[in-house]
């Protein structure tokens, strides 16, 4: 088994190299071509494979009870430009290991079992996230299907024509997949973070999905003016009221994880206008971003209602305003709890050191859960972040994942 | 006499009036039609008329000794492109009355009295300041003379010999005016700044005339991480470490002012790589720009050096590095004391509400100063700073400074 997952990821390393790392496109022909090698794979240990309405490949491996709802697993198997190896492959990967697994230990699962490699997960190409999932559970807008690809500007629908994908069923919203249908969903993934690395385990159950709540474009404006004619007690410094609130929030960032809430803040954009700004000028205005992630959807809120009176206090004292765009938000997705208490038992039952983390990052596995169906994530550990061609994984510590996900496939909680 | 000025300002403003706001580039023929406003009304009042060796304009009202040393008065005609009416001029048009005030009293003063008005002061042309008082002292780098026009490309050296200046003479650095011909060079200029108004003073003694200290571009950077992924105790972030040194460096700016130190602090300048960035990526690179300015060159270095040490704390405690690039530094110019003080009498005598400060700004007169000529600087309240068109003056406000420095020239300390 450890010799086919080592196969699978030099094949899929052999396909999509571009040069400096993986790039596997949304809904291109790189991602066809990486769900046929799984699709061929699945084949050998003869599970049934086909494609549903989007386009995502589905192997099935049939339980004792057809009609009950199926147990579902996979990820996604589109990367961001010059990404790793490993940021979703490493959760079909181990799907399809699950599947070979419990077919080759001779018993019949209780229920039907599903891998699903999914589409379209990473919004570097479309601006959208988990278009895979999202077009499966009926939660595509029109809208979304004009999205152009950023580098080609070719719309999405175009592209969901390309590999076969029923555009006008996922254009009228139709759900596609029931949820009633499915009695769970188990995404494998590498962890992306440092924490599980730092900490020494293999494994990581997650609690819950981050949301997020997203100012693209923050405008902070005071008053532009000769620096050397305008003394401190006139001045209304842009800048230094936008430094004054990132460390207003910083200090109850610093707070809030003393207290151990589960919440990020991230201002990764910042600037002057280069039309308008000098070295000698006051800047009268600052543009910024601001993205909050939270486990729970109270504290995404109530920081975010934090940002908003400390913003007032420092409107008041510097003589400024802040101007915030309509924020952008996507609920926490918690993970279902007897899920997460199963996970928790099979890895200490397999002798896997491990530990209960939340997912800064989103993944697929939010929309399943936010469908309402039960939701349940496992993470692997792993060097290097994610995202770029130095992800890093241990081929041991995923076999230490198939075997948890595995035995969680045929002894759901 | 108010009328004069009234009529001198209205006519320049009509010759150089751009559609928004008013245009005198340096060494242009817009700036030698100005000159020759000046040049017709002197000759009216028999005043003897001249172009120096840069092309300045000088005006000259012979005194009893015509061998000793004679004082100046004067400040510059070009303005920034799209500015206002007053900055420059105004201390022009005061000289002008106050050697016709002189002259008309019938009195012969101690000493002969010129007024210099000067071509070239504002950067905004060529980046450099000060352009015909540094060639009249022989402190222009041939380099300077290379520079070309921001808008036309053209250099310098051509505009300089269109208006008939000696190029080659300001290029070998030929002290065109020797120190010790000038008794003292006095300036009024506009405040360009607002603490006159607010405090309600027609006048201000200057003195001194802030030195600057600039790095046009800091790198900070930390380490560009997933924000999604990454948690606190992990990140590197420039951004937060940017506003950490800046927030840093206002407390310290604000400590100073409150112990009654001159000093100014700036930072117009600020972002992340538009290449790189992104609203869910912790920053791995913040530049932005720092200029200080301060009333001694003491003041100066030492803010500069808490600048360097504060950046240091921030470095250890957040897990990034601060890069400055080579301070470019103008050292601040002292006002003469006794010429300080004399001022100030003169304005006691006059009944004119008053008060000392400091020029944040740069001007010809630190030129004057910095290389050994006695030399201040009266300011005249003005409204809505400078570099704009809508920079403001009063009249009368200008007939206050015309008596005090017409007393001054021909009552010297």
């Amino acid at each position: 088994m450890r010799a086919l997952a080592e196969k699978l990821f030099d094949e899929l390393r052999r396909q999509s190299f571009d040069g400096v790392g993986v790039t596997r496109e949304c809904f291109s022909p790189a991602e066809t071509a990486a769900q046929d090698l799984f699709a061929n794979v699945a084949r050998e240990h003869r599970l049934p494979v086909e494609r549903d309405r989007v386009g995502n490949l589905v192997v099935t491996l049939e339980g004792e009870d057809r009609e009950a709802p199926f147990i579902a697993t996979g990820s996604h198997l589109d990367s961001v430009p010059r990404g790793g190896n490993y940021d979703g492959a490493a959760g079909v990967v181990a799907g399809l290991l699950a599947l070979i697994s419990i077919k080759s230990s001779g018993a019949k699962p209780p229920r039907t079992v599903k891998l699903i490699a999914l589409r379209g997960e990473e919004s570097a190409w479309f601006g959208k996230s988990w278009i895979g999932s999202h077009a499966l559970l009926g939660r595509l807008k029109p809208s979304d299907l004009a999205l152009g690809r950023f580098d080609t500007g070719r719309p999405l629908r175009e592209y969901l024509r390309d590999v076969g994908a029923d555009v006008s069923a996922i254009e009228r919203g139709e759900v596609l997949l029931p949820p009633s249908q499915v009695a769970a969903f188990v995404e494998t993934h590498i962890e992306q973070g440092p924490v599980l690395e730092a900490k020494g385990l293999p494994l990581g159950v997650v609690t819950g999905i981050y949301g997020n709540l997203r100012h693209m474009n923050v405008a902070c404006r005071g008053q532009a003016a000769h620096a050397g004619a305008t003394p401190r007690f006139l001045r209304h410094d842009a800048l230094v009221a936008t430094a004054d609130l990132v460390m207003r929030m910083d200090a109850c960032w610093a707070r809030w994880v003393a207290e151990g809430k589960q919440v990020t803040l991230t201002h990764g954009i910042v600037g002057t206008d280069a039309k308008e700004h000098a070295v000698s000028r006051v800047p009268g205005e600052v543009r910024f971003s601001v993205e909050i992630r939270a486990d729970k959807s109270e504290a995404l809120h109530e920081f975010h209602s934090l940002l908003k009176r400390e913003a007032e206090k420092v409107e008041k004292q510097r003589g400024v305003t802040f101007t915030f765009d309509q924020a952008i938000v996507n609920e926490p997705a918690p993970m279902h709890p007897r899920w997460i208490e199963r996970l928790d038992e099979l890895c200490a039952l397999a002798g896997v050191p491990h530990e209960y983390l939340a997912s800064g990052a989103g993944h697929d596995a939010a929309v399943f859960a936010h469908a309402g169906i039960p939701t349940a994530m496992l993470f692997i550990r792993n060097a290097r972040g994610s995202h770029n061609p130095d992800e890093g994984m241990d081929i041991g510590d995923l076999m230490l994942g198939v075997q948890v996900l595995a035995e969680a496939l045929i002894s759901e909680p």
